[in-house]
């Protein structure tokens, strides 16, 4: 029976993983950390994450719990853990937490940031973690669309239709877009902050975003969405490797 | 006979790429250009680099040149040939040249950026344009270290043992350090622009600030390794993950 409940902080770049969960025959992050953390501790581990990020998500603040019984000083856990993973990965933070801690249950936010470089020539360097959008987006017009999107509100349209759950009202804390400023258009951030998510919501949100970013619809259409609770009133689904999760608030 | 000389702006990241030169066998740069240009204009095309970087080097800047024939507007070729290249590469521009414009013997100066992480943590999103050093780095030392090698100098202790050139005098326009100035260190950047270089020269130069950074040896150091002429006097190999070229003067 294991005697110390551990909550790591997980960073990755997701462009090499089919997504967070353990699935045989694909290397995932959920997979690749249970190996190492395994190999280190010589026991089997079993690690529960607090968001199953799709294939090709990254994360900076992913939150991961496992139970274990080994002495070793938690200071020293997150380093032990990184030396053990390959460089696309790393344990940012151990912390011990009570016997008991819901690592899904005790989420009280999570912030996802969406990266689009808006310009002629693909960022080549950046180009696993950005959407590359080479026709000028209307920030402004983004970012006044994205406040009608901050509220607890029906997001059925936002989810994708594998979504089965029945109750689709979420809550939005934030929902910020910046950057995009100069004449170029440069870099483009999606900043969203919420309660919990359904799935796909913010890519689907972003995706919304940059229709109305290259001027197809108007900022007010979010409403209209929002109203019609289906997925085809929607914008399209923006690509995985923009997402980043970047910090989850317990 | 081709009518048309044509100087390519390219850049890449060089992680998945066996250095720029074509080599058989290999994924290299060259390669991969000469393959996308070619089914472009359905003719072949040799393309002729400015420098030849190493495996695993970026470039935002790097110059390429190529004799055609075919009538296709310079102002669309740019983007032509980015259609047809794999997602880490990019033609940023393409200008008309007079005929016997020499991509190598014309350059003026090469501005490269060598990028270090210095913080506990290993920067998950960026290790593939990076060096991360965890032990704290003194930048201001580093910073005066560098101008040591501002100026017309006998590079040879900072050349690959491999490269026989006999002349290995060097001019260096700039070398400065930035960044690192929060406590954790953080980004820490050196630039270095010089009229050419020799051999694993500006990796040289890293790896050798690097052991003045972490307080193995003084900033005058540099003046005795210049001085010795002789590789082993200079410090480490820095890897080339962290080596980017950024711009090329003609």
């Amino acid at each position: 029976m294991a005697t110390r409940n551990i909550k790591l902080t997980i960073a990755y770049d997701g462009t090499e993983y089919h997504g967070w969960q353990i699935q045989p025959g694909f290397r995932t992050i959920q997979g690749v950390l249970t190996e190492a953390i395994g190999g280190l501790l010589e026991c089997k581990v079993r690690i529960c994450g607090a968001s199953r990020t799709d294939a090709g998500v990254s994360a900076l603040g992913q939150a991961g719990l496992i139970q274990i019984d080994s002495p070793i000083p938690t200071e020293n856990l997150a380093k032990a853990i990184t030396d053990r993973l390959p460089p696309d990965m790393a344990v940012v933070e151990a912390a011990e937490v009570p016997m008991g801690f819901d690592v899904i249950g005790a989420v009280r936010s999570k912030l996802y940031r969406y990266t689009i470089h808006n310009g002629p020539v693909r960022p080549v360097l950046q180009i696993r973690h950005c959407w590359h959008i080479p026709t000028k987006l209307d920030a402004a017009a983004m970012a006044e669309a994205a406040k009608f999107l901050v509220g607890t509100k029906d997001f059925k349209s936002f989810a994708s239709a594998n979504d089965k759950r029945e109750d689709t009202v979420r809550t939005i804390f934030r929902c910020d877009v910046t950057g995009g400023e100069q004449p170029e258009g440069g870099w483009v951030y999606v900043d969203v902050e919420g309660g919990s998510f359904l799935y796909n919501m913010v890519r689907n949100i972003v995706g919304t975003l940059v229709e109305i970013g290259v001027g197809r619809w108007q900022p007010e259409k979010i409403n209209e969405i929002l109203e019609a609770k289906d997925r085809r009133a929607a914008g399209v689904l923006a690509p995985a490797a923009g997402l980043c999760l970047i910090r989850i608030e317990y």
